[in-house]
């Protein structure tokens, strides 16, 4: 029965992902207001890398597209890095011919400057305020979720409040298979925290994984990420 | 003579600055948006790192008041994290007292959020371009030239730019004795860079430190402001 022919593909766990290729986006990404000043976001990276080190373990070919971080790349694991969200989207978008899995977890501007300032803006004397016109950068996971090769889609949300209404909102209008939420307005979890909880969310199901260390998540989640791919790709869902 | 009492008085370089309390503000100011947004810039703290260091190895009672950099503290240093310009204002002025230098090094952000959101801000869809009101930062060593208990001062200019004009022009507005100005367009130097050259003005004099690692580059430095300090204490500017 179904649930058997599950089971089987599960039992071998050192086989999860092999010769699956699986692309991690992580970090933040930085947004060049002029040569010298940026809009960024306090990702540190940390939940993006350890999903690259777990699922390159488990046998996956892993593309790791990070923006500016200060980590070093797990083992055997190909790193882009890029800065802006411009930059991230074309790296992802430019990757999808050979990926089976695409794990958004980069915390990306929605916003960059309209006009980057070739030269550093000079503060005007008498002048106490400022506006900054910001425009919507492109929607990094939507366009790999609606792309002729799209892949199997995970989204990451960080919230602060309404965690799985808007996460399950998110799904949705991002049309990916997986969003895992956490809510980074708790204490020791998210964003440049070692530890982590996430609820994932399928458009039928909830998985949640309680605070641990961010490796400890990555499997968790790379574990859920496999049951719902095998389950998509032989057709149960 | 003049001459004579002034090499008298460096003729002992291991004593520069003994007993000499000197205050150096590093790195970047960080300004809240939201909870997981911000506006900082390119600073690493290397700079200002560099010259604690010396400075306390040549004698002086070195507090240095950091943005948040990926540095470790030198040894015999009094370290106060900040992340804000506003945070690192009210710890430059608390600190006046006991201050006899102050080199402001830090890459403190002109401009703050008029209002920081208390929870992060959701993209609108539909909207594509967002407007952030920003107000002016307290310019904290202006506030610190003219403050009662005034200590010596040492002002930096990061310049993409018109360096010698510009430079000259911040040392008359910030009311300070010598400003050390950088071509941070130029290659291989300025932010986040392991190098760094500047062009020290005073008042009355220019001085040219070339090309070097910032440790280098801190040395001379503080020799410049060493001999300009006794020079102004001693009543002889």
């Amino acid at each position: 029965d179904l649930v058997e022919k599950v089971m089987d593909y599960f039992s071998d766990k050192n086989s999860y992902f092999t010769g699956v290729n699986i692309t991690i986006t992580a970090g933040p990404t930085q947004e060049a207001l002029d040569p010298v000043r940026y809009i960024s976001n306090h990702s540190s990276g940390k939940m993006g890398f350890a999903l690259a080190e777990v699922a390159q373990k488990i046998g996956a070919n892993v593309t790791l597209i990070s923006g500016p971080v200060q980590l070093s790349t797990p083992n055997g694991v190909t790193r882009l890095n890029v800065t802006s969200a411009l930059e991230m989207h074309q790296a992802s978008l430019s990757g999808l011919k050979n990926c089976d899995i695409f794990i958004a977890c980069a915390a990306v501007a929605d916003y960059r400057a309209e006009t980057v300032a070739e030269q550093k803006m000079k503060k005007q004397p008498g002048i106490d305020e400022l506006t900054i016109k910001l425009v919507k950068n492109p929607d990094i996971i939507k366009d790999v979720s609606n792309h002729q090769n799209r892949p199997f889609c995970v989204a990451f949300a960080a919230e602060t409040q309404h965690l799985e209404v808007y996460a399950k909102d998110k799904l949705k209008r991002k049309n990916v298979d997986l969003i895992a939420a956490n809510d980074v307005a708790k204490n020791g979890q998210g964003f440049n925290s070692e530890k982590n909880a996430l609820s994932v969310f399928s458009s039928e199901e909830r998985f949640d994984i309680t605070l641990a260390d961010k490796k400890a998540v990555a499997s968790q989640l790379l574990k859920i990420i496999s049951q719902q791919y095998a389950l998509k790709n032989k057709g149960f869902k």
